[in-house]
């Protein structure tokens, strides 16, 4: 624990600057111009706030209006790794950044230091924009942030993001619900702390008629299949794997969940896998990119 | 079926007019200006196309900018009854506007005259936007007006949008999936056709530590609730129900599982359940606007 305090104050308690004048009137909170509560980095004390904004999942184009607006306006984007160069870019030239990825670096954050470094640039009267991958409520452990924003009393506003789920979708033509194929969608995560199996409710994700979308799964993608067959879904249930959704380098395989750890394989970028039945309209026929498609294992529609 | 074709015929044979002007180039097919190939309405003969577009949940801001851009550029916009005023009003306004809202009127479309009807559009070379409440491939029946597309060799391609799941949770403050208290989200509709009881896997859903979302569920509420708690999810699960998410009208009421089907009694607006443990932080406190907000039914954070 005491290893991450260095980094938490360093980053917390230098000035933000930022462009003030920049400030889009129509949704900004007023600021007390009272200059006796002028803190000492030039900003009222304590007006900053916290706003947790859902990135999409990488091409800028597939940003809400509201967080195009929202980062337009930032002093300080404390984002992650899988927040796209093109997205960042949209934030003031002037505002601060921070790289909080949690890779297996030494210079990485545990998410209570994220927790804290939010809260602090907050209490400098920054205006503070946590820009996370995909939507911050969907596996983005954005409720934490906003618990720790409650609990020390800073305001947090919440902008949604189209999760990487509905991108790859859209993008595949693949429904994620359809009329006798898909009645319902779940979104789960095989990423369980310190590596470890994954823990699934596999026997309510082996019904069929059902779409499951795995997060950060790329790795346990065989294990997933086989505890998947083995708890009765069919092994030539189609499956779409999708690495780097909605960016240049997307990469879409049309496969079946037999195949589903194959097909994973030799994969490294951010990655979906989307089983189920709809997934037999998976094609970029129609789809205006071009991403390159493959088909693996013997998967018949 | 035959009562269908008339406003079938009326309205795809129409000429659309449109706003060529505005064609925005950066993502825009290149359409041939050979004029020998023009339609009667002036159009290039086959060069229409058709963008399923996820309207997102009626805030015009939590559009897609992508979303918005295509809409910019729309000869005809084809809608439904839960796209808002404001989004439509972001269509040129020379652009037909076809609302062919599901309502139990004798106005309404079956989805087979709106899967015809697109088809129909787009062979007259116009640009068409299938504007859709939410996601077009969540509960939006993206997937059937696809596969109308493909069939008859028009091109279709998906925008995704910001589901009502998404937008519910945000505005709540309220996580769909949260450390220690949802490790999955599922998304269901208790919309069954004809009214019969909602066909959900209760047993699934009804295991602790998972959100469940409810789509179009408000007037099978309490039986939804009952079953829940029959095939043993607590009574106490925190529950919330959000009326009109992202509008100006929103109502969100934070309730319990046994409390469910009283608290959605009275309400009329689209409005989503959501189900889980992570229920418990639906507040109101830190959010932009200040819907209202009541507390029903002992429930207890």
């Amino acid at each position: 624990m005491a290893s991450r305090r260095p980094a938490l104050r360093r980053l917390a308690t230098s000035s933000g600057g930022g462009p003030l004048g920049k400030l889009q009137g129509d949704s900004v909170r007023t600021r007390s111009p009272n200059i006796g509560l002028v803190a000492l980095d030039g900003k009222p004390n304590g007006a900053g706030r916290v706003t947790l904004v859902g990135a999409g999942p990488g091409d800028p184009d597939l940003m809400t209006v509201k967080a195009v607006k929202v980062l337009a306006r930032a002093e300080v984007v404390v984002h992650d790794g899988l927040v796209s160069p093109a997205v960042l870019a949209l934030a003031p030239a002037a505002a601060r950044r921070i790289n909080v990825a949690k890779r297996k670096s030494r210079h990485s954050y545990a998410q209570a230091d994220i927790d804290r470094l939010l809260v602090a640039l907050a209490r400098q009267g920054l205006e503070v924009v946590r820009l996370k991958g995909g939507d911050p409520f969907v596996f983005g452990r954005g409720g934490e942030e906003l618990e720790a924003c409650r609990a020390a009393g800073v305001a947090c506003e919440v902008i949604p993001g189209i999760t990487a789920a509905l991108a790859a979708a859209a993008g595949a033509g693949a429904p994620l619900t359809h009329r006798g194929a898909a009645q319902a969608v779940t979104f789960v995560t095989a990423h369980a702390a310190g590596g470890e199996t994954p823990d699934l409710d596999f026997a309510a994700l082996a019904h069929p008629g059902q779409t499951v979308v795995v997060y950060m799964g790329l790795s346990k993608a065989g294990e997933i299949a086989r505890r998947l067959i083995a708890a009765g879904r069919a092994p030539s249930t189609p499956a779409l794997v999708v690495e780097n959704a909605s960016l240049p380098g997307e990469r879409r395989i049309v496969t079946d969940l037999a195949g589903l750890g194959a097909a994973s394989a030799g994969l490294t970028g951010p990655a979906l896998l989307i089983v189920g039945e709809a997934m037999a309209l998976a094609d970029v026929g129609d789809a205006a990119s071009t991403p390159s498609i493959q088909l693996r294992q013997g998967f018949a529609s």
